[in-house]
């Protein structure tokens, strides 16, 4: 951490800096300049309240050096984060894993149909919302525990694995119960009892990117979860607010290599929330894989007018099949590939 | 709602559209324009999800015209909400209320010794973090029900109510329990859950904007509270993301009248998070209470420079009695007072 | 455009509105709706200034239903402008176009070397500025005509084209003369004398989307272009300001989606300006390539630490070929291919 | 400057950086740290491309501790900048200036009328643009020359001073010919052609910020002006963008306080742009005064529903009188006043 000094801060206001630090239990190093002096914290400064250094007199403002985040960070665990699900689908290795389905459960036959047509078509984890954060109090908001029941069906019948969002600490214990990865939304991202309690369910959480966090603060949501003990976190880029509203959210590639610089955790993109709008999906889709994302999470439905939430950016069937076709040429130019470990067993 | 369709839409497209408003049991009723059709969506089309139209053949665009919230808006309710406190203190009238206090309750003696200031210098509502909601897992996250017991303790001793902010379901209780108001924070604006439960809690809420929450989802956010019967929200605008980082967020002042010309709930500011700097705090303060907002919420602390939490943004006693000087002046120049109804009983 | 009432606007606001169209030269059609009433202007309203209409009385909101550009739009000119340079280089047909240079033309030698470079790489346009748009007026400025001449004798050399900025209306001439593609910056998107004078100085123009333009402002802009005859306008992504600053800019790929959907112009992407991070370049150009863009523009110096501007964005030559053997194969899975014409001339 | 290096730098790697910085003419001093180390450029960095260390093996991230901007700031300048206008407007002096007018010179005896109207109310500076700057090439782009004249005969009937907008190099020049202070829009803000043109023409400057300029970017433009030997210039903030809509601009009012203590330059707010909509320009003028703006720009108009543009923005006549009532007040609390020197001559 730099304490940088006003250019006519005086020696009395320095040495006030100097003894600010030492108080807080790090040492201080002042490094006169041309116009200014700075005065260096010494140490891991993570914990520290940079507050406390901005309010001292003839401070102009403190910059910070190292990260607040550490277990998240590629500086903590150089090598990447490799996450193994029960049917075989490896998340953050080399290929890229497909999650899809409806953005809500809406019945029990619609949500094992479509699983049985992606799963064919290359998906191994099913998505599909059982409880759905919505805008609007007067909004469909998911089939609860009777969604969770009709996904570990679709599951049985496919061997697909589960995703879905838990909403509370409640929901947190339920979806653990019945899913095999625990989805925290972009509205929850800064939830810090909800990644707590995701932390300790034992089970792999996807955490959504909020809808206007930085890179550091979408990894330090993560921290929270790891700090309970639990380091299968999947990030997953779906899209920041923008000025302008020709797609619903404005999706951040760079998000994907600059995740993979700074931590070792996996990052996926979700291509349908970041763009709101069904034609726009495919394209992005090709782009996120190209970045580099580990995965893709895309909404399917089998009749997307009729669906009851999202409907205008979920992909017909065919359509995804399109966008498999054109993912997997790509994920091959940049030395990955699509693999299904379920088409493999069904070769069998 | 406005279903625009392209320029080259066909007949049957348009038919298609006209089919599926009537679908969702709403009558439709075609435009034709100069370059293109427009089909209309006649009926209270609050719930509809825009989505199921977007997705249609032929479809260029789906225009809201009605809004999505409804108890929350003037259209719903004419006249201002008025919320009066048990001390007197009442938002949303014509005075002007002040709420003060330093970030985190940080033990016993300081927050009775501040609220005694505070009082006397014409706050009536004491403010203080018993639970606090930080980036890092790392940073001090509030002394908890211990500190909820020190702030009633401030309240026996003063007679200034409490506000404290609640981050979960059993928070809420806790809060309801020892507070006056409960606060939400920007960080849990759509956390709907605790809306929910915040709503049934019987005491007034006070809501933060989120960080990058557009004025429509913030009245969403509210209308969840409205939506459990819970009338007595007070919102709070409290600086939004911005490009630039010369403030910790961009204090959005015109937000005060837009929301009092689409809403009858009062809306205050928050200047200290919404600007993250003390000597920005006074200005705009100031410019909060000339720009007609309901009242104010300010961090105080005796010792800035040594307070556990946000101390940069934090006044001094006496900045805090300047800003007051001013503030009254102001408020008087367009119709309103700040007059503490403690004052009166202390004048007695 | 549709003209939403206040839901308690009285019959003569409503009639008031009806007056106010009609006096504009248009049709006005009242819609009665469940809550409320709309009144449509029937015609093409590019030209109309909603603001007329917003401030009448009863009004509750206009809402554009035609949009403002016309000769940019796809329903204006529904097949692709293609626009062929005198080397062949074919601008928005199936190939996919490389521009690459330096930052800034630093000198007669190092240009002619790097364009050799790119050349046998496979670029067919040689970018690097003459005329350099620096934030601090301390800063390196360019060599002027000098830097033009150097192009030109690049060109000649090479075969290549020449792409490079003018900044003011005597550049747009002087550049018009040595250059074969005129670039407006992003700095100077609305800058609308600048926008005429390269409608008429008779060469393609390549126009880079503003730092926080709309889709909508970025086509407004270049139908200035178009307004002055000029129909070989190619849009550039370059990065739109956010919050974050992990990338210089936030390259908005879906931007190339949307306005392949809205107008027949080119679109290309800039990763060099849209991450300013040598290591995002190269993820982000095959991710512009697999959201469809029609070309790429690339900052590429022979030793970036000593780059007058923009060391830090600038590809070394052997990462550019690495870039160009993965951008085939994404070009190949999408149907197209990144095919130099000059590479044919030289296997003869 | 900080050079902060990655926490594995080779101490080859860190004496890459020092060589670096010695060969571009400075001194570099190593700082080791408990995680990492970091390199000090010491010695005036304003005219460093970081960018050409920020490419060096093993560096991380590149920090400016000195800003890019010099005779603006308040280090370089310590007492404000005050401007005499020949009627004896002072700018940033203590009064409050207020600069008032149709958004567009529309003919010349609207303009005469209204100057009279609004220097009777206490306005001093007419605004008034006769070159407009418009998002769609057809729209209406102002009189030209014609209103520059109509502009010049208010001022001789009134004693007001003239500002009015230059959007090329011929306009300022002609500008400067017939006005008293050459105002450079939002959108060219960047365009140093202009800033150069405008900081050579002899007359104040007013400056907009640009839609998404950071502070520094924007004082950096001003740099422009007043490294042409320009010492008078005046800042306007006249609103940022925005992901929410309700407004057409976000009104950044700390920019007001931040301005103050970084620059002595003046600066005002023009809360019509700043909201676009009528009904929140009181509020945001009272808020801007209280703030601590030097002056108010503020569009008026005899028929707001008539106005040939912006309409919607513009005041009524006798709203402007009861905003310059108000504003007197609010004035007064923070020691400053609204007088007009024209009003102590009238009343001669």
């Amino acid at each position: 951490m730099l304490v940088v000094m006003k250019h006519n801060a005086s020696d009395e206001q320095i040495s006030g800096v100097v003894r600010a630090i030492k108080g807080m239990g790090y040492d201080a190093r002042p490094i006169p300049g041309g116009q200014r002096t700075a005065v260096g914290l010494i140490g891991n400064d993570g914990g520290v309240d940079a507050a406390r250094l901005e309010g001292l007199e003839g401070v102009l403002e403190v910059i910070a050096v190292t990260h607040a985040y550490k277990q998240v960070s590629r500086e903590w665990k150089e090598e990447d984060t490799v996450i193994t699900l029960p049917n075989g689908t490896v998340v953050g290795g080399s290929d890229v894993v497909i999650m899809a389905g409806p953005c809500a459960v809406e019945g029990e036959r619609p949500i094992i149909e479509v699983a049985h047509q992606l799963r064919e078509m290359g998906a191994t984890v099913l998505r599909g919302g059982a409880f759905k954060p919505r805008s609007s109090p007067y909004s469909f908001q998911g089939l609860g525990e009777e969604g969770l029941r009709y996904l570990a069906r679709a599951r049985e019948e496919t061997g697909m694995m589960i995703v879905t969002e838990a909403l509370d600490s409640e929901g947190v214990d339920l979806v653990a119960e019945y899913a095999d990865i625990i989805q925290i939304g972009a509205r929850n991202m800064q939830n810090y009892p909800l990644l707590r309690r995701a932390g300790r369910a034992g089970k792999p959480v996807l955490l959504k990117r909020g809808m206007a966090a930085t890179i550091e603060e979408f990894l330090l949501a993560a921290e929270y979860v790891l700090a309970e003990g639990n380091h299968d976190v999947i990030l997953c880029e779906r899209g920041v607010r923008s000025f302008d509203r020709h797609t619903r959210n404005l999706l951040d590639l760079a998000a994907i290599p600059v995740v993979h610089s700074l931590s070792h955790l996996p990052i996926i993109a979700d291509p349908s929330h970041g763009t709101g709008l069904r034609s726009k999906v495919i394209p992005m889709a090709r782009a996120a894989v190209a970045a580099g994302a580990d995965g893709l999470m895309i909404e399917v439905h089998q009749d997307p007018p009729q669906a009851m939430s999202d409907g205008a950016q979920s992909l017909y069937p065919h359509q995804f099949q399109q966008m498999m076709d054109q993912i997997h040429v790509i994920a091959r130019a940049i030395g990955r590939d699509v693999v299904s470990p379920l088409e493999a067993v069904a070769a069998d």
